[in-house]
């Protein structure tokens, strides 16, 4: 099947620029020295992992149960599941380690260590700790710290941060120096952890944009990340993508036609592009996604989705439409603004290896 | 089941609540003599078509291929696929009517209307009109209108309009003028394409502030309405709903507390709630949803979603949370933004029938 035959809206996958932006991960690793644990929460699928994790130690991160699942299931044994545990989840999570898997779950509450301590299952924890997002984790001079790996005891595997705010971050030398905060902090906690007389096995970081323009890891054992496996528009603007770049678009047909105002009418929605407006507070604001022709060219101008409804979406350009090549049931197709939460509207992606037909289609593990 | 016992997220359907809210609208309907067709893109669901259609004609409407098929499947024969359609999506829908379903397409365009009329199979199309939202269709007075219609011949089967932009509305009396202009545009297209001396069936109209709101319906022979089966909090705002009537919610789990900020950090998060922002604009913006304890009632004070990740979400309260009763791994519920984007982050609704027991899982339709 070739893409002009898909239904639409549709998920594609160009299989040469996930590759290349694998490599780039791969090779920012090993500058380091350190092991890549991709996040496998962008691309929810077996065959992107497997793509992901090779020449690395295999280790993957998740952020749901169900991922948990179809990874382990896939032969991924050894995981994290980076999202705070809630000791109603520790059930399902050792039902996984009692077939084999190797789940580590994170926490950053006493009570909640408590629980994994006590409970009967093989488990092990990592300790959240906050990188300077303020979202989870505890601080490293905290005195918690050091209760709740005492808590955890021999569940205990070590320390996680993730500085979500580096997508905030503009310039490369913000980068690295949010990426130097998040390895100074967890570098600090790991010596507290030590100081007490316990082992540190994992000190785990990442998010893109820190592990891309990290300058030392020194004192780190491995990073974590995802969203640079496809990119998206906002990564575009943050250092750690570019147009050409991205691995994931959406094909979408044209249901509309105003050419006296220069518009177009597309059939994926707020739906199929997700309502995420991350671009809209970077440089440039590309309301809901790019507008880029059949194969992937930006040669509508800046033709952005100005507008989604459920099914529909808006298109403007800052240049003439080209109309008459465009009649309804044309087909486009359109850049994301966030990766992760468009593709999370579609089942599978369509694979293409440089050219116009579908060479595989490779499924998502979608919902919790 | 009880809602104590469900994985987190997931997404609550309080049965009492959406009968309420099919009762009100049947009303509405009926108080005009004119049938209802409900939208069935909020639930996507045959279960809810069932209920939504007693006391009606029977037909539904549709936003994707995919309810098309499943409803087709469940015996909805009678359909209107409110989407503009492409030449390419003829043969899947004469596909399901040479199966036995009625699914009628609509189009704004001239070369469509030519596609359609020579498809071979059996198909059924309506004009879309501009009822003052100008996303799709064409205005009432344009020379257009006519023409489309002619070139449909046999196959035009009546007109349509959606004023969308009612979700713009803020007060009765300027929904109930936005519902009478798109009555009038109805009316007068209407009118134009009889006076070629072609008959028109149907003559559809709504969106559900507008169904809800209009102050006559003279021509106008079926209104259509989605979002008030579940309300939301967007619809509370535009007289359309009330909090204690929102019939859908998303269950959640405490994974993160930080008394010193008032804060807590929730596991439903981007994908979970959506990234709708419905409620910015509105008198009152409820950032990602309203925070609601396991009986769904507003105890937490004005508990709002502030920002969101893709699976953590941080509420924030204008009173004291209550900590103590706020463990890592209690459950809250989440009230949403705009209920069609939130439901279709799930696979299914767990059914409660006015109780804290699930009576009932129903699958939802998602993808296209």
């Amino acid at each position: 099947m070739r893409i002009a035959d898909l239904p639409t809206p549709s998920l594609l996958l160009d299989l040469p620029k996930l590759r290349r932006n694998l490599a780039a991960m791969a090779t920012a690793a090993a500058r380091h020295g350190v092991s890549l644990r991709p996040h496998l929460k962008t691309a929810k699928s077996v065959e992107v992992a497997r793509l992901a994790t090779e020449g690395q130690a295999g280790g993957i991160t998740v952020s749901t149960l169900a991922e948990a699942r179809a990874f382990a299931e896939a032969g991924f044994r050894d995981q994290i599941y980076a999202v705070g545990i809630t000791p109603q989840k520790l059930d399902a999570v050792a039902s996984l380690n009692a077939r084999g898997a190797d789940v580590k779950v994170i926490t950053d509450d006493l009570d909640v260590a408590e629980a994994i301590a006590a409970h009967p299952g093989r488990l092990g924890a990592l300790i959240e700790v906050d990188a300077g997002e303020h979202r989870g984790g505890i601080a490293p001079d905290d005195a918690r710290l050091v209760a709740i790996a005492q808590r955890l005891g021999t569940r205990f595997a070590g320390l996680l941060a993730h500085a979500g705010h580096s997508c905030a971050g503009r310039s490369v030398a913000e980068l690295a120096a949010i990426a130097e905060a998040e390895r100074a902090g967890l570098v600090a906690a790991a010596a507290r952890v030590r100081a007490a007389g316990l082992e540190v096995p994992i000190v785990s970081m990442g998010s893109s944009p820190t592990a891309l323009h990290a300058e030392r890891l020194e004192g780190i054992t491995e990073l974590r990340a995802g969203v640079y496996m496809f990119g998206d528009l906002l990564q575009c603007q943050i250092h750690t993508s570019a147009l050409e770049h991205i691995a994931v678009s959406v094909l979408a047909s044209v249901i509309g036609r105003r050419p006296e105002q220069n518009r177009l009418l597309l059939d994926a929605g707020a739906l199929a592009l997700s309502k995420d407006r991350s671009t809209e507070a970077a440089p440039e604001d590309y309301g809901f996604g790019l507008v880029v022709d059949l194969e992937g060219r930006p040669s509508l101008g800046r033709a952005i989705i100005r507008r989604t409804w459920q099914e529909h979406a808006v298109v403007e350009s800052d240049r003439p439409l080209p109309f008459e090549r465009l009649p309804v049931g044309a087909k486009l197709r359109v850049l994301p603004n966030h990766a992760c939460l468009t593709a999370a509207a579609y089942p599978a992606y369509h694979v293409l290896d440089g050219g116009d037909e579908v060479v595989a289609v490779w499924q998502r593990v979608n919902y919790w």
